[in-house]
């Protein structure tokens, strides 16, 4: 059979899990949460009826492969992630799984399985927006994840990671003890298919691109600039400590130094997604004692990242003289960036050479799962499909059509290692 | 009896509206809500206690005077407000009605009545904390409050003020419909007392001040700056649309201006004390599509906060072409400044100057109830008491002999009006 008739499989599978976990705007699948489990249980069901094995990793993955395989025979492995973000998009993660399982499913109807053997991995807990930290499923089984990460908080419960990661049925005390849980002897390379969360391919009008390295990142989910409330009225700007106008001139200072970075061709990006007063006892009259703000930089290279970490440390410090305000760091949190393999980047571009498929090399901006596979030594790369309107939000827009030209890519480039 | 016997009463009715009002960290006297109303409560029973008359206008404020006086003889008011912001100090509003109530005490237990009569107002919902507006006591007695104001919706509850003040018994068909519950020919003058809200009397050391004018305001409760959501990593800078890079930058135009304003002599104040992302849907690896903030400017001239406005106004113009965002406004809000009565004022001063108590003429940053009476055109005057670390926060610390000071002023100037 040729994969593209699996086309209208694929939608199914999107509808269904678009329609289990859709909050009125976009969808929820929260990590290790309702939304992530109703997807779990979902593709699970999905691979029993096709007769694909399904097991559970140690860190609560779902992993999937054909049922006679030889679990000694070094595999190829694919996959993406099954949680979004609050209010996401569809594709966000669920293409990549979604993908690997047609391949799957194609070499089973078909019962012609690749060389190399084909497992499929759907990792929980990939979104930083429900915990404060990335990577959390793959992070486990690499053992990555310390106590510190498994005591984060979840953003509206206050529940721990543990406690979630519990529920789902993960070894948390393995996994806190940083044990390994993934043999990597056992994995000959790690492929990812991804929307691509940024604007460049619908700008260049190319359906599919190879990822050549993905952006690492520097954060802290929550900094507090201390100031001093006061009723707005009485108090002159002389003796005010106005906690927002120091955040607000922190922001318009890493928004120029970036500026002047770009200009001098640095890799570069510079947000702070969540800010605001206390909703405890701001109001109108008063001026702000203190705010909280996130902060995050991402670049190809970490010396960027540390350096422009630095940079914002300096105007901390700066702010704090002038404006007599005091900022309070939690815990700094990193993700290292990765570069792909470029034997198997070089597949992936071949591949679609074969098939006449237009595509360009296009870095990763976002981080991904790959990037725990890369550095950990596993030769991996990822395969981007055009999607308008960004991800993280509900307006993701891939079109099934590019999505097949990715899985064909997929499947063969599969089939040739 | 000497006046300042009634020191240990004062501390009294203090720590048990304190005892009863605490949330924990400060006082939550909730406008139009419990807190108020328990205030309400307990100064009636005080007031029934000590003998005297106790009336509730059609705005539900509550009036307070001698049971044998002649209503039709004009009165001299004494006023301020019960109800506090979240989490607030117990002596913004309450130290200026129980002022008022110990003059009427004094009165009655000596059985000496002032040649013109005492009244005595303890205005509810003075706070913008709540409802987003300031005044709505005193402004529902002299006719202010608009149909749109009494639409307005609770901070929490999202409930309408309207239905709030029907609760507590107001006459909201005729507030509605602008009538004027209070009748200007019943009043002579209106003083009150109230304590400092900035930081000038303790730097000054001195414990009474004459206010010879209070600053006005103009607001939006609520400014929305829509960009555009991004996923953080994905999105290059010049491909942004960053609601909260956007607002950063408009603080810190607006703090620039102000500063320059300030070099030139021109009175004002700047706040944006509620600023946030929205918490349904932000993210720290997401790019801000909006930004919810208020907006204050006050001024002793009217002329300042209308120049001051269109500047924040022509800065949004210009960001948001630079910035490729929208700013959405609210309904602008208003109070007007207001100047003090130069007899009273000076009666009060006469009244320092002869029991030998240092003073100076402190203008009013903070709005007040007296701003409604002084531009409804009844002579008007205020007395401020020090006060330590501002209002609007748990840590205002007035002394009471300071208060006590404050209050022999007030009985002495109401016994030579």
């Amino acid at each position: 059979m040729e994969i593209v008739e699996l086309a209208d499989l694929g939608q199914k599978l999107f509808d269904d899990i678009r329609t289990l976990s859709s909050d009125g705007v976009g969808v929820t699948r929260d990590s290790y949460g309702e939304g992530e489990t109703a997807t779990a249980d979902y593709l699970t069901r999905f691979a029993e009826t096709e007769g694909l094995r399904v097991d559970v990793d140690r860190a609560a993955n779902l992993i999937f492969g054909l049922p006679d395989s030889d679990p000694n025979v070094p595999a190829v492995w694919v996959g993406s992630h099954m949680d979004s973000v609050p209010q996401g998009g569809n594709f966000d993660g669920l293409a990549g799984i979604i993908a690997g399982l047609l391949c799957l499913v194609s070499q089973k109807r078909s019962n012609e399985p690749s060389t190399t053997p084909l497992r499929v991995i759907a990792f929980r807990g990939e979104e930083s927006a429900w915990f404060g930290k990335a990577y959390m499923g793959s992070g486990a089984a690499f053992g990555k994840l310390s106590p510190q990460d498994l005591a984060l908080k979840h953003r509206s419960t206050g529940k721990s990671l543990a406690s979630y990661m519990q529920n789902v049925g993960a070894d948390t005390d393995a996994i806190s003890a940083g044990e390994v849980l993934f043999d990597k002897a056992k994995a000959k390379a790690y492929l990812e298919l991804h929307i691509e969360q940024g604007p460049i391919m619908v700008a260049r009008k190319i359906p599919l691109a190879v990822v050549p390295g993905i952006r690492g990142n520097v954060r802290h989910n929550r900094i507090t600039c201390v100031g001093e409330a006061g009723h707005s009225g009485a108090v002159p700007r002389w003796l005010r400590h106005d906690a927002m106008f120091a955040v607000a001139d922190l922001i318009t200072r890493l928004d120029e130094h970036w500026r002047v970075l770009l200009e001098r061709g640095i890799d570069l990006v510079v947000t702070a997604g969540v800010v605001g007063t206390d909703p405890a006892e701001h109001s109108i009259s008063r001026i702000p004692g203190a705010v909280n703000f996130s902060f995050e930089a991402r670049s190809k290279s970490r010396d960027t990242l540390e350096g422009f970490y630095q940079l914002m440390r300096s105007e901390c410090a700066s702010i704090e003289r002038e404006r007599g305000v005091r900022f309070e760091f939690d815990r700094r949190l990193e993700s290292a960036p990765a570069t792909m393999d470029d034997s198997l980047c070089d597949a992936l571009a071949q591949s679609c050479k074969r098939h006449g498929i237009d595509f360009e090399a296009v870095p990763s901006g976002a981080g991904h799962d790959a990037s725990l596979f890369a550095n950990a030594g596993i030769p991996s790369s990822m395969l981007f499909i055009r999607n308008e309107n960004g991800s993280h939000n509900p307006h993701e827009a891939m079109d099934i059509d590019d999505f097949m030209l990715g899985v064909m890519v997929l499947a063969d480039t599969i089939k040739h290692l």
